[in-house]
């Protein structure tokens, strides 16, 4: 007894990547790989479809990321005000940290804009901040660590 | 000597999860978590933001997800169309299945289109079929197998 239910037939129960359209592959290695610490596994030409493909593992340590779903409960919420912009759909992407705010002074040293000064309480107590994503390939990022 | 490059500080070098903004929480738990077969870990209210959240697992297995950065080839393959039309950004999740007609047929059957007729092969040999992104939330869902 795991107390799961039972994995849909076919199904594996796992997200297998996300991807990420990005206009320079090597700008968005030094964001993905260099500032936020994903390992890349391989670099793949798909000549089927005329792209370059990275790979790099959402976890490197057996740490358990999550799919979060995000519904507004207002109309005036952030959430509310994306979903009547831009459609629901892809909102983000949290990479973990241990340290937050170093993680924050690492990207302000590589020149990107934070949302946020300094680390704020969210879901799940964790201590996070976001990155404007004019400054990362269009991506809203979150930096989020564990309430210490 | 593990070959991998050293963290930067205060990173955990993992993704801790992706957010996704749902217009419906009822309709999006039966997406992801009874159809896709994610394990739904907990269900949140933050209340500072006026959201409802959902937590789900990024796998439940112990297999390694990846961040899949795509960079287009040529100005005319569907990733330079893309961001093109919608600039670089978040583009797609794939869901991990043991196989993917199987999982494909789950889809019809509970009325969602496929981009796919039957399953192609994409990269890493991987057996691929997209689902149309009208009927899953604004979100370009893949559905992929190892090769057989």
């Amino acid at each position: 007894m795991t107390g799961l239910p039972d994995l849909p037939a076919g199904g594996a129960g796992f997200v297998d990547h996300i991807g990420i359209a990005v206009a320079d592959m090597d700008q968005a290695l030094a964001l993905y790989r260099d500032l936020m610490g994903l390992e890349l596994e391989r670099l793949e030409e798909v000549s089927s479809e005329n792209v370059r493909v990275a790979m790099l593992k959402l976890d490197r340590t057996g740490a358990v990321g999550h799919v979060e779903l995000l519904a507004p409960m207002t109309d005036d919420c952030n959430i509310a005000k994306f979903i009547a912009k831009k459609g629901p759909g892809l909102h983000h992407i949290a990479f973990a940290a241990t340290d937050t705010e170093t993680v924050m002074q690492r990207c302000r040293d590589a020149g990107l804009r934070l949302l946020d000064e300094s680390p704020r309480t969210g879901a799940g107590g964790k201590q996070i901040a976001f990155l404007h994503p004019k400054d990362t390939g269009g991506v809203l990022m979150e930096i989020c660590a564990d309430p210490v």
